[in-house]
C-alpha cells in the first residue's frame, strides 16, 4: 500500500446544510484545533472527554486548545453506560451554567461512545453548535467518527435517540493509538478489513503488514486509518441519511449483532463482526462469489477472537429477524458478489444460512487446531 | 384585505436537507393527513396531542387519520411544564415499545408547546422521522409552527435543547380556533400585528375588522392566518438557521421577555409583546420613524392587556441585558425605520430607553382613562 498518500480527506455530506469537512489523520492532528476554533469564531471550547483518555492524552489536547477564551473539560466515565439521554441533559445544563452560547465549539475526545454522546450534545444544545470529533480509538477513527451519526441509548435499545450532525472536522491523532493494547487495536481493525472487502483491496494487505500495530511506524498507521476512513466517507457521502448504499456498511453486522445479543454482549464487537464477515463470505461464495472467504479467514487468524457463544442458529434467529436493517418485514443481508462488490439481498433461504453456519464452525474448529 | 388569496403556502427552508413543505390553512385542513401519511409511506402515525385539545377536537383528527396501519395517541398535559427533555425521552421510549420504526409519522396536535415537544421527538427518534405539525392555537398557527424550531426547556431556561427540524406539512385547521376564548384569540393575534408592522400593512387592518374573531367567517380567519404565517415564512426562508434577518421576528420581544420575567411569567406573552411593540415603536419614532406608534397603540386598545408589572426600567435592565439575542456583549434591538422596514440597532442609549419607557406609560395611562 502506498505510503505517501495525502493525510487529509475531505468529506462532503450529500444531504443537509452541513459543509464539507476535513478528516485530518497524523501524529499531532489535535494541533489543528486552535485554527478550527478561530475558523468558527468560537466563543469558547467545551471538551467532552472519556475520563480515561483525558488522563492519558489530556495534556496533548490542552496544549492544542486556543489561548484565552473559555475552555472547559467535561469528563464522562468510559463505557457504553455513559451514552444516555440523562448524560446529554446533564452536560447541556452544565454548558448553560458555564455561560456557553451558540458560538460554543463542542469537542469530543475519546472513542465512539464519547463521539456519539458529545455529537448529540452539540446537535441539540441551543438547537445545534459547531462540533469537532477527536477520536482516540482505532474503531472511532475509521468508523464511528465519519458520517455524522450521533445518539444515545435507551433501556429499549441502542442509538434510539440522536441526530445526524456533521462535525466541522475530525482530528485523528494516531499517536493516541500507541497506548492501545494490541487486542483492542485489532478489534478496531476489523472494520478496516470490512472496508477492504467492501471497496479497497489494499486494506486487506494490512493483515500481512507487521507495522500495522500500536507500536508500528506512524505513517503505516496514518495511511491505514486514512484509507479505511475514506471507504466509509465515500459510502456515507453517497447516502448521508442512510436510505440506501449506506446499508453496505452493515456487512458482517447482521450475524454480529445476533452473536452479541446471544452472548449478552460478552462477545466483543470486533470479534462478533469478524465472525459475521466470515459468515457473510460463506453465504456469498455459496452463491458464486470467489475470493471473499480467504481474507475473512485470514482476519480470524490474525484477530484471535474469543470463542463463538454456544448458541445454535435457531436460537439466534429471533435476533436476526429483529435487526433494524430488516425493513418492510424482509430480512436483508449484505453479501459480496466478489471482493469489493457488495450487494443487498433479501432472498436468503434458511438452508443457505444453515450451510454458512456449518462452514463458519468448520473454519473456527480448523483455526483452533492450527493455533493450539 | 383580499378574500380570495390561495389557502396554501409553500415554505422553502433556505438551509438543510429539508424539502419545501406546505402550510395548508382552511376549515378541515386536517383532512390532508391521510394523503401525507401515504406520501411519506408511513408505517404508522404517532399523534402527540395536548390532552385538552384532544378532548375538544380529537374526533376531527381521528376521522382524518389513514385507515389501517398503526395509529397511537400520546396525550400530554397542557402547558409549558410538559416541554421537558424527560417528556421527550418518555415519549420516545413509548414509540419504541409500540413498535414504531423510522417510517413513523409523528403528528403534533396542539399549541406551541406540543409543536415544539413533538417536533423534537420527531427530530431525535431514530435520528429523525417525518413530522406534521397541526397547530390548534392562533399563536402556533401564525408563528411557532413555521420555521422548524423544535425544543424543550431546562431548569436553566427555555428552549435550551432542541433541533431545527422542518415539518413535512403544517395543517392549520381554523375550525379549531372557534373554541378559543376571545382573549386567547387576541393574544395570538399580537404576533400577526407584529408581522403587519414588519412586512404586511394589510394585516394592521385586522384591528378594524369585526370578523377577525373566533366566531368570525372562516375565510377571514383563514386569510389572516395565511398572510400572517406568510410573513414568518418569508423571513425564515431567508434565514433558516437564525444567523441574520430572522432576528427581525424579535420585534417587541426584548422588552416583552423582560416584562415576563419581572412578572414571574404572570403577564401573558401576547400582552407582554404588545407592550414591547409599543415600546419599540416609541424608540423608533424618537429616531425619526413615522406611522409606527399609531398601529401599536391601536393594538393595545384592541387587546386590553393586563396591567404592566410595577417594575421600573432599572429593575428590568438585567433581564434586557441577558436576552439571548444580545450577542457579542452588545444589546441589540429590532426597530422600525418606517412601517414594514425593520432594522437591527445596537447603539440605543440609556436615555432613549428612558424616554420610550415614559412614553409607553403615558399611552397606557391614557388608554386606561379611555376605557374606564
Amino acid at each position: 500500500m502506498a505510503r505517501r498518500a495525502p493525510r487529509r480527506l475531505t468529506v462532503r455530506p450529500g444531504a443537509g446544510a452541513a459543509a464539507p469537512y476535513d478528516l485530518i489523520v497524523r501524529p499531532g492532528a489535535l494541533e489543528a484545533l486552535a485554527g478550527i476554533a478561530a475558523d468558527v469564531a468560537a466563543s469558547g471550547v467545551a471538551v467532552i472527554a472519556d475520563a480515561r483518555v483525558a488522563e492519558l492524552h489530556g495534556d496533548r489536547l490542552r496544549r492544542a486548545l486556543p489561548d484565552g477564551g473559555r475552555v472547559e473539560f467535561y469528563l464522562v466515565p468510559p463505557g457504553e453506560a455513559s451514552k444516555t439521554p440523562e448524560t446529554v441533559v446533564d452536560l447541556t445544563r452544565r454548558l448553560v451554567r458555564a455561560g456557553f452560547d451558540r458560538r460554543a465549539l463542542v469537542v469530543a475526545f475519546g472513542g465512539g461512545v464519547v463521539g456519539d454522546l458529545a455529537g448529540f450534545v452539540a446537535a441539540s444544545f441551543l438547537r445545534g453548535v459547531p462540533f469537532v470529533n477527536a477520536p482516540t480509538s482505532h474503531l472511532a477513527m475509521v468508523d464511528a467518527s465519519i458520517g455524522g451519526k450521533t445518539g444515545v441509548n435507551l433501556p429499549e435499545g441502542k442509538n434510539l435517540m440522536g441526530a445526524f450532525w456533521q462535525p466541522h472536522a475530525v482530528l485523528a491523532d494516531v499517536d493516541t493509538l500507541r497506548t492501545l493494547p494490541r487486542r483492542i487495536f485489532r478489534q478496531g481493525a476489523v472494520e478496516t478489513i470490512k472496508h477492504g472487502l467492501l471497496a479497497d483491496a489494499s486494506l486487506l494487505d494490512l493483515l500481512d503488514e507487521p507495522g500495522f500495530a500500536p507500536e508500528g511506524p506512524a505513517d503505516v498507521l496514518a495511511e491505514a486509518v486514512l484509507r479505511s476512513a475514506a471507504v466509509k466517507a465515500r459510502i456515507v457521502e453517497a447516502d448521508t441519511l442512510e436510505r440506501g448504499v449506506r446499508a453496505h456498511l452493515n456487512l458482517g453486522h447482521t450475524l454480529a449483532h445476533a452473536l452479541e445479543k446471544a452472548s449478552d454482549h460478552g462477545l466483543a464487537h470486533g470479534d462478533a463482526v469478524a465472525y459475521g464477515l466470515l459468515f457473510a463470505a460463506h453465504l456469498s461464495e455459496a452463491r458464486g462469489a470467489r475470493g471473499v472467504v480467504d481474507p475473512a479467514r485470514r482476519l480470524l487468524t490474525w484477530l484471535e477472537p474469543n470463542p463463538l457463544p454456544p448458541a445454535d442458529l435457531d436460537e439466534l434467529d429471533p435476533y436476526l429477524a429483529r435487526d433494524k436493517k430488516a425493513e418492510h418485514g424482509r430480512r436483508r443481508w449484505v453479501l459480496l458478489e466478489a471482493p469489493q462488490r457488495p450487494q443487498l439481498v433479501d432472498d436468503v433461504a434458511a438452508a443457505e444460512l444453515r450451510d454458512a453456519w456449518t462452514a463458519l464452525h468448520r473454519d473456527v474448529a480448523a483455526l483452533a487446531k492450527e493455533t493450539r
